[in-house]
């Protein structure tokens, strides 16, 4: 056979000198502010004394911050540089396979101790916990990523830490518990008996399978029971978002490295963090006039909150324990069908970003879950990274794009997020391989009953 | 609780650019060369043409050759950088956590494709392969992290990939097949019922769990029945041990970066291609008087070859098809206890490095496996890598030393080869964690039965 022996740069990498030292907080930058949280009871603006059950005081201020910049303390950069700055990719052998004249880059987060781009926003978490003395966090985990985040990041920190998995995926995918447990943390599967709400909506047999948004639940109803715990949200939240910019900080840079410029930038999307993260430092400088691209969110078909959720007040867990929040919404009861991309199974969006896809600023899309996995094969077997099911979702489009790109000529630039390995999703894969894969189908009175149920909220 | 905020350097990293060009071939710098492999009929040394039928000519030639440096071809170099130069960690967390004044640095391999450093080799054996115009690879894989490594090497370059894995690991771990499968290639269970091997040495109740001696049997005869198929093996021979120096010359350049020397540098041995691919380019330096390190192998207590092995000519599998090596041996029948360490279980050492092991330029040691997992366990929760089994024996005896510095107050500088993640093993820290996981234990008795099929060779 032949054999391409020409020289190119695959990975554009920076020296732990490099790495950005602050996160970007958009919210300064947009043309109108988004709407505020409002306390579940009164339906008023929520204060600080609200979360502070929840949250330390550092992370309380960060997600009602204004300033556009928040330092990101030493005990965080320390551990960051462990794995940060991580590399971003020119995927050479993805383009050729394609034969397309389109240029795809991807930044790779599965180099983290957790394998995805949840520990960016955990270390913070569990340093502010515990310069404030918390003795232990607990939180929700869909796929595992989030929990296996967290339960690192607390054994760094010396906090205990506390997990309620989605019943889903505790059943099918034993290792991340495993995992979760190697790094110290306790797991325990959702819904449980542990809680009062796990109880009470476990009682459903149709929530037997869990959802993210029971997990909360319960994880918060344990937080808030005891003064010495707090509780840990991997996503949703403007702070965790804020956090996840690291990402699009050193996409800039590495860009700017590999002297190209993206004209569309396409993440996955469930609750929003891995997207913010990339795409918000892009948005800035788009915003500021200097560059141009597409940015584009792609969620699974069988949970499109921002394509066919409503923009409405809801709460953030299936038993409206968490302050409403503005966001597109499937309503907060609605259990999604147990598919492989467990981190994209949650009713709601980021407020953040429905605030922003209001506004005008991105486009969102939704795909069933065969391309996804058909993009992910291919990808590979050129590119050597077996992708969790969540950033396949981005891949596919990105592949759809390279695809039009070659009809048209264009010489597109794609930047993609791989937010993480599948390592731990090898079953999908196999379920794909043996055709046993079946693309989601959801039937719009269910979508509407679930809507149904979104409190109504004077505005 | 106290944060530390000093700012340290975790990881060395160099460029596309500074990555090393030529594998390191240590055999003339030896005081005297290795005995040669003899005909398994003739008990003649064997020439190219006898290994024609299962190797390219280009990889006969690397296994016999003198030439101290063999240049890496730039269709191999263009997929070597989509991983490496590998990074090199500082263990500034490990070392605060075991409070010892050894500095503790690990070049880490599981960035890899296939999570190991196996590809190393899979890549130029599937090149070279390719060019001589070969169909399809065979192979065995134990653990399968070499199996991965091979279907990921073959599906770039367009070749088929036929797997033969240990029915131990086989049964263990699905996910290693399932990921085998994603990157395109086929995989058995050994001994199975495909090939006369399998189904002679099947016959055996107590092969049923399989051995590396076994599947190579297998893949061998698969191979040679067909004039358009190659074999390819993973660990053991001279030109697999070449391949996997570019890990302990990119290892110099970057200890050099860190501006600091090992003292002592540690490494698993199974088939031995991770730990001479780490120490050989140190054993150079070593041999040419720049520095003085202790070089150790170590092995695990359930199949110690260099430690309780004879040095003796013996087969590679265990259907006796391969040639004879002189090598340290437990004897070509020996079935290892299935251990979680997989990829250790191989009756033999790699003859190169059983030769350095009796002209005493290095030392080896036998572990058991609780002692293994504890060190895991610790390096998980500080580092934030869930090691594969395979390197938790270095892990473990870098920990013993770190110790041992602890009480002289020496600075040892250790190195190791983190040569894998465990993402596919966590079934083993589970049984680890739950308390269920038993030392091995090896009666005199079954290693004196297995050696004493050694054939008889006269010298």
């Amino acid at each position: 056979m032949a054999i391409d022996e020409t020289v190119r740069q695959h990975k554009y990498t920076l020296t732990e000198d490099e790495m950005p030292t602050a996160w970007y907080n958009i919210i300064p930058d947009l043309p109108a502010p988004p709407p505020p949280p409002l306390h579940p009871g009164t339906q008023a603006p929520i204060g600080p004394e609200d979360l502070a059950p929840l949250f330390p005081m550092a992370l309380i201020a960060q997600e009602v911050t204004t300033d556009r910049y928040v330092d990101i303390p030493g005990g965080v950069l320390d551990v960051y540089r462990q794995w940060r700055p991580s590399p971003l990719f020119r995927a050479h052998r993805l383009e050729k396979a394609l034969d397309t004249p389109a240029r795809i880059y991807y930044k790779y987060e599965g180099v983290s101790p957790a394998g995805s781009h949840k520990p960016n926003t955990a270390v913070p978490q569990a340093y502010y916990n515990a310069i404030e003395g918390v003795r232990k966090l607990t939180t929700e985990t869909g796929a595992g990523q989030w929990g296996t985040a967290l339960a690192f990041a607390c054994a760094l920190y010396g906090l205990e830490c506390e997990v309620w998995q989605v019943g889903a995926s505790y059943d099918a995918k034993p290792y991340r518990r495993m995992m979760i447990e190697a790094f110290g943390a306790e797991v325990h599967r959702s819904p449980s008996d542990l809680t009062e709400a796990g109880r009470r909506l476990g009682a459903d047999p149709a929530n037997q399978s869990g959802s993210l948004g029971i997990a909360i639940s319960e994880a918060v109803e344990a937080a808030v029971a005891d003064p010495t715990v707090r509780y840990a949200l991997g996503s949703v939240l403007n702070h965790v978002l804020l956090h996840q910019t690291i990402i699009g900080e050193e996409a800039l840079l590495q860009m700017a490295q590999a002297g190209d410029t993206p004209t569309l930038i396409v993440g996955c999307t469930g609750g929003g963090s891995n997207f913010a993260g990339l795409s918000f430092p892009f948005l800035r400088e788009k915003l500021a006039g200097n560059i141009d691209p597409r940015i584009l969110a792609v969620e699974p078909a069988s949970c499109p909150s921002l394509t066919h959720g409503t923009y409405a007040y809801d709460y953030g867990d299936t038993a409206g324990m968490t302050p409403l929040m503005k966001m597109h919404t499937l309503g907060h009861d609605f259990v999604p069908d147990p598919i492989h991309a467990g981190g994209l199974r949650y009713h709601g969006m980021a407020p953040l970003i429905s605030h922003i896809y209001e506004l005008g600023l991105m486009d969102a899309i939704a795909v069933p879950q065969t391309e996804c996995f058909a993009a992910a094969v291919t990808f590979a077997r050129t590119e050597g990274i077996v992708p969790a099911p969540e950033p396949t979702h981005a891949l596919a489009m990105a592949i759809r794009e390279a695809e039009k790109a070659k009809e048209t000529g264009e010489e597109t630039v794609i930047l993609t997020a791989l937010c993480g390995h599948g390592h731990f999703d090898l079953a999908a894969y196999d379920a794909y391989l043996r055709g046993e894969m079946q693309d989601e189908v959801v039937s719009e009175e269910r979508f509407a009953a679930a809507m149904a149920t979104v409190p109504h909220v004077a505005e």
